[in-house]
């Protein structure tokens, strides 16, 4: 089997293949934050594209979880940051969620064979899905308005890396190699990494370094997200 | 002043900036092969991004290079191997150039402040149009069909490596740090990391490896071919 790397949402269409398990991963913060919900017993979350759709939501009762350019949209109930969805506020309840880049990616990725949430703190899990299925795995870095970043790239190479030393799958392309080649240099220093990336700068300039470290933790919360879409709607289950 | 690297054609939309330099690359071979047939006293190229348009120069008596998925057009005099492109058959002549891949992000590019052709071949001649111009620079990979290729990539790495250490140039974003750290950990053996590129594989499946070597030497045609319109017509000049 194959494992790939897609860069960036706007690369998506080059390595779109609707067979494959979708891996959508947005490091800092939006993978990171579902997972962590659904680790803290959030029921299920609607991932939406749109502020406005978010918004709506809320008009009619929802909670609802919405960040644009790092910061909580003002309707909101939460941010983007995982330490906004604690146990205590979510348990057992249901979820609206938009960002900047991430329920994006999976919208675009919704689709695919099956579309599910990556992010360091739940990689082994991620793995396990992956290796149970036999399927081709595509990973989704959500990136920044398009761009590409280092953080999802690296957990794609991560990715890589696990399923690769499984010996049941190969890179699929030379964006794999590039990914698993930035995970194999950098794994045991993350942090000293990150300090050179965009978005770090972005989230210092305002004051939410606080995460950074529970972001790049391996596998402290090991549950998979998965994308299910009932009457047109999006919903996110463990 | 910054440096970046847009990793393929499909990211452009979220690099470009129309006052920028941008060199456009295609290690295997387009940008090679140009910057080959420059060294070589070629007068001019017009790339074009269409197998059409070449055809119909060729019925015109022009003299065309043309290359789709590796091999030659029929109608083509040369195909897409620097070593076509000699003294003999093309010193003071005017060609016409077509790609898979190559062209098609010269065409993408052509609005930019100034646009040239990069490669391993030329890369201090490149560095150095660029310090004497003192503008922001990108580099647009050509990739395969939007996919990410790591030749490419590497060279960005290489521009971006040269320049950040020329002291006038900072890394634009993480892509740039990405190709950057590809470049510095594999400089040493260019070879042995491209032994597990895709393209590679494609090279050598049609019996075309043979110019692998000579696509990936430093800086053995010092020119730099830059594009010109006049008008409409795309004219690569030195």
């Amino acid at each position: 089997m194959k494992i790939d790397v897609c860069f960036s949402p706007a690369l998506y269409p080059a390595y779109h293949n609707p067979e494959n398990i979708v891996v959508v991963v947005d490091v800092f913060r939006a993978t990171t934050t579902m997972t962590t919900a659904f680790h803290n017993g959030v029921k299920n979350i609607r991932p939406v594209a749109s502020v406005e759709e978010a918004k709506a939501y809320k008009e009619k009762g929802w909670l609802v979880g919405a960040e644009r350019h790092v910061k909580r949209c003002d309707f909101a109930d939460f941010g983007n940051s995982p330490f906004d969805y604690t146990p205590e506020k979510i348990k057992g309840k249901e979820i609206v969620f938009t960002t900047t880049n991430g329920t994006k990616a999976i919208t675009l990725a919704k689709d695919a064979f099956r579309v599910i949430i990556g992010a360091f703190i739940n990689l082994q899990a991620v793995a396990g899905y992956c290796l149970a299925r036999q399927r081709d795995v595509t990973v989704l870095a959500s990136g920044w308005e398009d761009q590409i970043n280092i953080e999802d790239t690296l957990f794609g190479g991560a990715l890589v890396d696990t399923l690769v030393n499984s010996g049941k799958y190969q890179t699929g392309s030379d964006a794999a190699i590039i990914a698993r080649g930035m995970w194999t240099a950098h794994k045991h220093d993350l942090m000293g990494y990150m300090e050179q990336t965009d978005h770090l700068s972005r989230l210092k300039a305002n004051h939410l370094e606080d995460s950074i470290p529970y972001c790049l933790a391996l596998d402290i919360a090991p549950v998979v997200p998965e994308l299910h879409i009932e009457k047109e709607i999006l919903l996110l289950q463990i």
